[in-house]
This record gives structure tokens, sequence and C-alpha cells, in this order.
């Protein structure tokens, strides 16, 4: 039985009875005293508000009439069990509160603008294609490691520290796996007093905020960059300068020079995903120099580098202690640890440490504890492996995907890597309304628009991530987004013309193809040579180094060209009428689409 | 082994060799690679590094030869086990990092003032005596409950929900938990949309703070009032009005009238633990009304009640909306769970969470699970009242102490309840300097400045709190603090005057003693009445409804009045003097200071 505490108001115009009444339909409606639930005796609830028992008794009786309440005998007094169901729509509105609503806007000081970032619908998880990013299957979520590192924190005995002159000091034990695991993979030598343990990425980013920047600060960020830092600076009134971004990330030049502060994404870009090479890293630590700056170097997606050798992280370059790093712990970890941290010059670190100390007190130390446990045994490393291979099979299934889907459609990828590709277009789409479209399909794509300082001109772009679609499902959702993205633009694709004097017949397709060396480009523009053999077989070689090959085969259905490969194309057959024009070969679906041009070398005899 | 990423720089003036020697010192020195640790074998790391294999055996072999690392034979090469021995005083600082520390200054635009609060010494749990509020020993940490509740929480599937356009939803199950169970407690009914889940009190503080109050706005505080409100509202840049508390909580009066909002701790004012009684709740609301202002009410201390019936809270007896409310789940529970909660209209509560996405994101979905969880088995109304009971003891034990040590000191009592007592201690003590020697007599005291505007001018209180004191150190604590209170100010206290013609000899003190009634006052101004029978046995009586009593007896040795009750004064036999000056009795400890005095009435015969 819920104890409730009644007030009675003695400047009431209601008399006793009237007010307790009052007060137990108010709890009912609004499920204080929910429906079913024992109420307690009358002579209990009297004597605990001071009045007479009739006063109750004569209340319960008119509550029982109404319908509210019901005598159980020798049970008690219940809430009537249908009391709330035939109140459709009833949200349990406490009657008798004046409202204020219209005030509220004078009153409130800070407002916080909504529409800067874009929200995956809550049931993402229903949808059969979720091209998300950032989001986690539930399949990734490490459950068993997870439990036995909370099993160990929870053995242990926590103790309650006294927080200090300066703030809560943080774990000692997980302070040391993040120095000594998590930092010497991204180059980054540092002590304890140089890093602070955040409420993950996104608290890290708002202490940041809250102590580099104010109205007077000038802050260079990436164009197309991170809403969340965009929205940090619009809150802070600070003045930004949206810098540019090329296939090596933020383009490094004077447009910098009256920045404060320089928020940058080397690791991954956000949202292309490209990643700074060396040389671009050095001259931007130059500019710092030049220009004395500091550098904000968000490392929060470096979790995701799935292909080649990992590049240091700035701050690991940093002689001058110009850069801040924020990172934090996986955030497929999220639903059970927000753990982020920021490392930086031991000055800023205490000043984040009195500010964390205000603003939430300290991050729970059960959960700290936990996390140390799951890295100390060595669940991390593990978990980060398993992690890189699925997500690196996802973005096989999903470069596949796009280049067996998408080759008769024109779109532009200037990037890859991670975990999302950055695809431009046609540019006659909009994208706002691909996505629409999309999602009535089941598939979800992330628009552009959010990522541009001036949201009213996207620039026609779009993100696939694959952080939480399955491998099995990449290949139709491709294939279904391609078949929408046709519908869209149906006029700019070429289409065969049957009276094509190019068009090649049965004996000239044999004479042509037998032998034949030809060379096309695959969606990613890699290179990819063909070797048709006069037996029916063929050879594939992909890739600046010929890393990708395969075989197939290839014969003649009329004048119709088939062909097969062993893995390549998903196995399937293509059936495909040929133009040659000269040694441009193009590849048609019969009576329809242009498919892939080439060029053909012919054998020499 | 270790996975560290060395960034070789090629502007730098230093060969690739000596680079690579720099970096690994570095590591060494910083703990980066651990004394004793295994070093990656030459041809991985010259293979890692893109350099000629012999580049990094030369390397290697200085650092053997320096001594930083030692090669063991067909096991690899090893950092130095003693290595850092010898460095005392070393903190692992990398050479080469330009110290821009004097510039912090002038870049860190929000810097958060410290010494606004008191701050218990960091080992505070191996102190005898340590007379805290606000830290809990652990022995009250509910483990096995929490352990349940954690175990099934992580066996709940976590959905990884989309946040939505007003940032993230709660956990609907912990709401609900919140809104009929803890709630209701209270006296409050609310809506779903009318409560946000913080990451604990200092959180929902800080957020109301950002919300409600800037620079503009003129804010009502207790004074003495809560350094943690103080903080922010200085932070915020806000005017403060500091308000006179009474017993009966903060004064109601004109002076409020020019504030936009009120703060107030209703339910146990922070730091004098007074009750606002519901008349002046009432008077409270009328000229919130009438001035059109917010309240906002800190209920955080709710959970310490444990003398007489609960007020209903003042968002509970609001009719208009003005009344914002904060609270949270208990502290004890904070190592594991921090969890508070914000009750304010809708339209507050939208901006609130919009605010709360940005500072943190969201609360840990497994922690708001397991509270959930620990809510609604039980294990927080059995908890609650295990707490009860045991605070509610030690509570006890510290009046009983007071009562029987502090009798011949005149100190001030202004209030009671909780788990604090505000004491005033004789105005010739400097209280810093009373909480100094205490510490070293191993009691832990909370001084009184941090709670007022005005530090420079100490009002000589000092807070015992009982919450992470075992009860049985309470009694020598208090012995030990009141002859620590005698050392710093003998002069204060009566002595005996051994001339004194009021002095009872041996036949003068049967006399008068004999059948006679004696009226005291307890250390707590509580009335006390001793029927002293004629044969040796004795009765006391004490409160305002005689609510408690005991039976003693009492004798004479020489002209020494001796007593010993069965229960009060811990059963102790006191030996004292009596002299009497018409019918004002007054003990004094024999041929010393005065003990108590009271009003003699003789039987008529």
């Amino acid at each position: 039985m819920t104890v409730t505490l009644i007030y009675l108001d003695p400047d009431s115009k209601l008399n006793l009875q009237s007010q307790i009444r009052q007060k137990l339909v108010e709890a009912i409606l609004a499920g204080t005293y929910a429906a079913g639930s024992k109420l307690p005796s009358s002579r209990k609830l009297a004597e605990q508000l001071g009045v007479a028992r009739n006063t109750v008794v004569l209340a319960y009786e008119q509550l029982i009439e109404e319908g509210f309440l019901e005598s159980r005998q020798r049970s008690g007094i219940f809430v009537n069990e249908h009391i709330l169901a035939g109140r459709v729509g009833f949200h349990g509105k406490p009657s008798g509160k004046a409202i204020l609503d219209p005030r509220w806007s004078k009153r409130i000081r800070l407002k916080t603008r909504t529409g800067t970032q874009f929200h995956w619908p809550a049931n993402w998880q229903r949808y059969p294609y979720p091209f998300i990013d950032g989001h986690f299957d539930s399949s990734l979520y490490p459950a068993t490691q997870w439990r036995e590192a909370s099993r160990l924190a929870l053995g242990t005995r926590i103790i309650d520290e006294g927080e200090g002159e300066e703030g809560h000091a943080d774990y000692p034990a997980l302070l040391e796996e993040i120095r000594t695991k998590m930092l010497p993979r991204r180059g980054i030598t540092a002590r304890a007093d140089e890093i602070l343990i955040t409420l993950g990425g996104q608290n890290a980013h708002y202490l940041l905020a809250r102590l580099l920047v104010d109205h007077t600060t000038t802050v260079a960020m990436e164009e197309p960059g991170n809403p969340v830092v965009r929205q940090l600076l619009d809150q802070a009134g600070a003045q930004t300068i949206h810098c540019p971004v090329d296939e090596h990330g933020m383009v490094v030049n004077s447009r910098l020079n009256d920045a404060q502060v320089i928020y940058v994404t080397p690791s991954h870009q956000i949202p292309t995903a490209v990643t700074m090479p060396n040389q671009r890293r050095r001259a931007l630590l130059r500019q710092a120099t030049t220009h004395d700056q500091l550098i904000i170097e968000d490392d929060l997606e470096h979790e995701n580098n799935y292909l080649g050798q990992p590049h240091p992280a700035l701050r690991g370059m940093d002689r001058e202690n110009r850069v801040v790093y924020l990172s934090a712990l996986p955030k497929v970890l999220a639903p059970g640890l927000r753990i982020g941290f920021i490392v930086a010059a031991p000055e800023l670190i205490r000043q984040a440490r009195r500010l964390r100390q205000v603003v939430i007190g300290r991050p729970s130390m059960i959960t700290q504890t936990t996390a140390a446990f799951f890295l100390s045994l060595g669940h991390y490393d593990a978990f980060m492996a398993r992690l890189h291979k699925t997500m690196g099979q996802r973005w096989e299934a999903l470069r596949q995907a796009l280049n067996h889907y998408m080759r008769d459609i024109e779109v532009e990828l200037p990037t890859q890597g991670g975990t999302a590709l950055w695809v431009q277009c046609p540019a006659e789409i909009d994208v706002k309304n691909l996505v629409t479209e999309a999602a009535k399909r089941g598939i979800l794509l992330e628009p552009d628009s959010h990522y541009y300082s001036d949201r009213q001109h996207p620039r026609s772009y779009f993100r696939l991530g694959v952080t939480s679609i399955p491998e099995q499902n990449i290949r139709e959702g491709i294939n279904q987004l391609t078949r929408l993205i046709r519908e869209m633009c149906t006029d700019q694709i070429p289409h065969m013309d049957r009276n094509d004097p190019a068009l090649l017949n049965a004996g000239q397709l044999l004479e042509a193809m037998r032998g034949a060396t030809i060379m096309i480009r695959t969606f990613y523009s890699d290179p990819c040579t063909i070797e048709l053999h006069e037996d029916g077989k063929m050879t594939g070689r992909s890739g600046h180094a010929d890393e990708d090959c395969d075989t197939g085969k290839w014969w003649l259905e009329g004048n119709v060209w088939c062909r097969q490969w062993k893995h390549w194309g998903y196995g399937d057959i293509s059936k495909l009428q040929v133009t040659l024009d000269g040694d441009h070969i193009r590849w048609w679906r019969p009576g329809g689409r242009l498919v892939d041009a080439g060029i053909l070398h012919r054998k020499k005899c």
C-alpha cells in the first residue's frame, strides 16, 4: 500500500471532507493510487490527517457512490479497477492547477534550440534497413563480459571519499587503464593530472565549450561538421568560422587565422569520414603555433578505423600543449556505460574538474569501477577486435552492394572509411524527399542538412552507416534504395537506343569479346581489369594493387552477352546488351538502362 | 603487450633513432610502458614505424645501456623493473612539451571558484568520531539488494532508442516508481511530463540554475544556506537576497519582494535542519503569488525525517504551478546510483530535458533500470525503514550524549531534527580553531562559515551529523569534544567556592533533599522533574508530556550527594556537592565546576 501524504489546507473554502475527496480523486486520476490498489483504512487515514474518522468515512462513501472506490467485504477499500477505462486520452492532469504556460517563456533564461540535430525514429530497430551510424544493434553489446565486470565491481568495497577542494578525483584504476591501454593506441602519453573522466562524449564537449568558449570567442569548425558542437557554440554565442572540408579533412589556410579555438575531427571527419593525413596535421599544428590558437581534437570516432594503419592523434604530435583531446569508451557500451575523457594541460583539467563537480557531482563510482574491470580483464581489447571484425564485414558488404547496384546511377562518393559513407546523390534529387521516401520502404538514411551551418542550402548528400544494420540486410537495402533513386530521377540515366548502329549482334559480340581485356572503374573509382578468355572463362582484378580478384564465365544467348562471377556481383547472372564505339564499350540492360562502361582492348592476333 | 603508436616527425631536427629513443623514454617515464613490461620486438616495431630494423635495434641498445630497458635471454626486451625506483617525486612529466601555464588564465572563460564549500578530509572513514552529515558509513549501503536489482537490470534487454527532438525520454518504469512511490510520500501528484530524471541532486541544481537564473535575475536564499546553491548563483552572476532563518526556517517578509526566484529548503533547512511549519509555508506561497515569483523547493533532505509526521512538500500545496521541486534517491545509494529528479510545470521540464541532452546526453539506461528494479522490488521502502531506524538511534544517542556531557557548558541548540544538529558554541571560541583541534583528537565537525554569504564573520556555530558515525562511538566522541570545549574556554564556567555559605553539609543535605521535587531543564530546554523519595529511590520525568521517564537511587557520602539513574546519564554514578540559595539549587563537581541548576520544592510537611 502506497504511503501518501494528503495536505489539508485550513484556508481552503472546501470543508475537510471535500478536500479529502478532491485529493483522493486527483491521486486516483493521476495514477498515484493505481486502479485496484488498496487504500488505508478510514481509521488509519483519519489518524494520519488528524481529522475525525467519520470525515474520512463520509468521503470514502461518496467516492464509492461515484465509482472511484469500491468496498470489498472483509478486505477494505480499493480503487475501482475500471475507473480509468472509459477515459480515452485522459492524461491524469490534476484539476485546479492554474496554468502559467504563457509566462514560462519570460522566466526561462537559457533556451536550448531544437531542430539542430537529426534524430532517427525511436523505433529504428524495427526498420529492416537501418543505415544508421551511431546507434548499435543490441547483438553487438558485450553483455556477458559487461555482466562479469559489473559483478566484480559490485563486490568491490566502494569508498565514499570526500571530494576535496578541487572536485572529485577519478577512480585511479580506471585512469590507469585509460592512460596505459587506450591512449597509447592513439600515440598519446599522458599523466594522471592531464586526464579528466566525463559522463560520455557529450559531457566532454559540454565542459570544454563552457570552459573555452563564450560570446567573445571565435571558433573555427569544419563545414560540414559536427552538429553537437555547432549547437554548443551557438548556445555560447560564439563567432564561428566555417572551414571547408576536402578529401584530407579540414582545409588549413588563412581562413583559420582569426580563430582562438579550432575544433577539428582529424581521425574520421564528421560527417564525411575522411582522415587527415600527417602532412596536413603538421600544417594545422604549425598554424596553431603561429597564431597562438588552441585545438580541440574530437577523437570520439577513433574506434571506427577498420582499414589501414591508424594515424596518431594530434595530441600525440603536439609539443606545445595546444591540443585538447577528447574521446570516449566505445559508444556501443553506452546503454550501461557513458564514459568519456579529456586529455589536456593540467591547468585546463583542473578547471574542468571543478566545473564537472558543479555540473554533475561525480561520475558514479560503480560505473567507473565496472569500466576499469572491463578494461583490465582484457574485455575491451577482445571486444574491440570483435567489433572491428563485424564492422569491417558490414562495411565491405555495403561497398559491394553499392558497387553492384548503383553502377548505373551517377552518385559521387567523396570518401570512404569507418562506419559510414558520405554519398552525393544526383543533383536533381531532393535529399529530404529521398530520406522520407526511403523510410517508407524500410530504409533509414541520414540527410545532410544538419551538418551545415546554412541549413537552407543542402548539398544533396546523404550518409549511409552500418553500426546497426545486420550484414545480411545490407544488399537488399541498397537494392531497394537504388530502385528508389532510379524512380526519383528517371531522366538522367542513358537508355539504350535499339537502333544504335553500335549495338553488337551475336557474331560481332563473339568477335569483339573473345580474348579481349576490358578496363573499367569500380563504383569507388578503383581500376578493374577483366580478361575474357576464349574458353568462356574470365578473370577479374580490381584495386590499385589488384588486391581483389575473382573468376567467372561468359557466354552468349542470341545477341545478349551473359556473365557470372564466382563472388563479385553476388555470383548473380547478368544478361546485357553491348555497344561498341571504337574501343569504348558499354553494357545495357536489354532494352533499358546503361549499366557500365569501359575500354576494350582486343587481343593482338 | 600494450599497443603504442609512436609518431615520428619528419620535420624534427632529431634523427629517427633519436626520436624513437626519446618517445620510448617518455612512454616509460610516464608509465605507459610499465616497469617490467615487454616491448615489441625490434622487427615488429620497425615494421610498424616504417623504418629500418637497425634503427630500432640501435635505439633499443642505447636504452639498455642507459638502464631504461633490459634484454632477457630468449624472452625479449623489457622495461627495467627498477627504472622509476630512484626517482623520488618524479611524476612522469614528458620532456619537451612547452609549458603554456601562464596563458591558461586568459584562455579559460569560465572559472569555478573553489573554497566555497567545506570538504571533509578524504580519509574521514579513519577518524573514530566523524560527526559528518552527508557521507555514509559503508555499513548502511544495501549491497545485497542493490546487487539483486543490478543483476536483474543487466538481464534486461536495453533498447538503445533514438533520442527524439526534445532529448531523451526517461525510463518509463523508473518514472512510474518515482511518480507512484516516492512523490506520494511527499504529498505530490505529478504526471510523467512533469518529471525529469537528473544525474543526482547536484545535476538537478545545476540544470535549474542554468534555466532560471542569469545575471539579470534576483534570487532570494536562506542565510545561512546551501553553499551548493550559493556557488551556482555566484557563477550565474545573479543578484542574491540573503534571508534570515529563524526556528521556523526562512523568514517570510518584504525582504523577499524583489526576488524573481526564491530558493528554499522547507523540509529540513540547510544547515540548521529546522522544519518550516504549515502556516509559514502558506505565507510563502501567498508571497510568491502576490509578487509573481517562482519557488525552487530543495527537498534533497526529505529522507532525513525520523521524528514526527512529515509535512507535505510545498509543491504538494501549490495550486499555481509556481513551485519547482527537486529531490533525489537517498544519497547513501550514491556510490552506485546518482538519480535525482525535478518536478515542475511541463514547460519547464521540456526545456530542462533539452538542456540535459546538451549537458550529459542521457542518464545511463542500466542505472535507470537498476533503480526501477530497486524501487519496484520494495527494496527502497525496506531500506528507508532500516535507514530511519539506524539514524533515529544515532540521533537519540547524540542527544543523550550532549545532554549528559555538555550540561555544564553554555551552548545553544537552536533546533533539532534529521541527521544533524546546528550547535552554537561559547562566543569566545573560534569555530575554525575548534574544528582543527577536534580533528587532532579524532573528532570531525563541520564549521559554519561556508553556509554564510559573508564568510568573514562566522557566527560560532558548528554542525554535528550522524550519517557516518557508528552509534557506539557517539558517546565518547561527545565526551572528548566536551573536554576540548572546556579547555578552550576555562574561564566561562562558574566554579564552586568552598567557602560558599550556601554549601550544604550532610545534615542539611538530608533535610533538603529527602522527599523534595526538583525541576530542571534538559540540555534541549525540555522540562524535567525529579522526585527524591524518602527511601532513597528517585523518579524522573522529562519532556513536555513526560514522554521520557526513568528511575534511580540517591544517597549521601559525607557531604557529597550521590545519584544513579537506571538509564539516564548512561547509568553512571554522579557524585556532587550542592548549594541552595532559597529554592535555587545548584550541583557542583566536588571542588569544581557547576554541573546543573534547578528549582527545589520541598515537600509540605
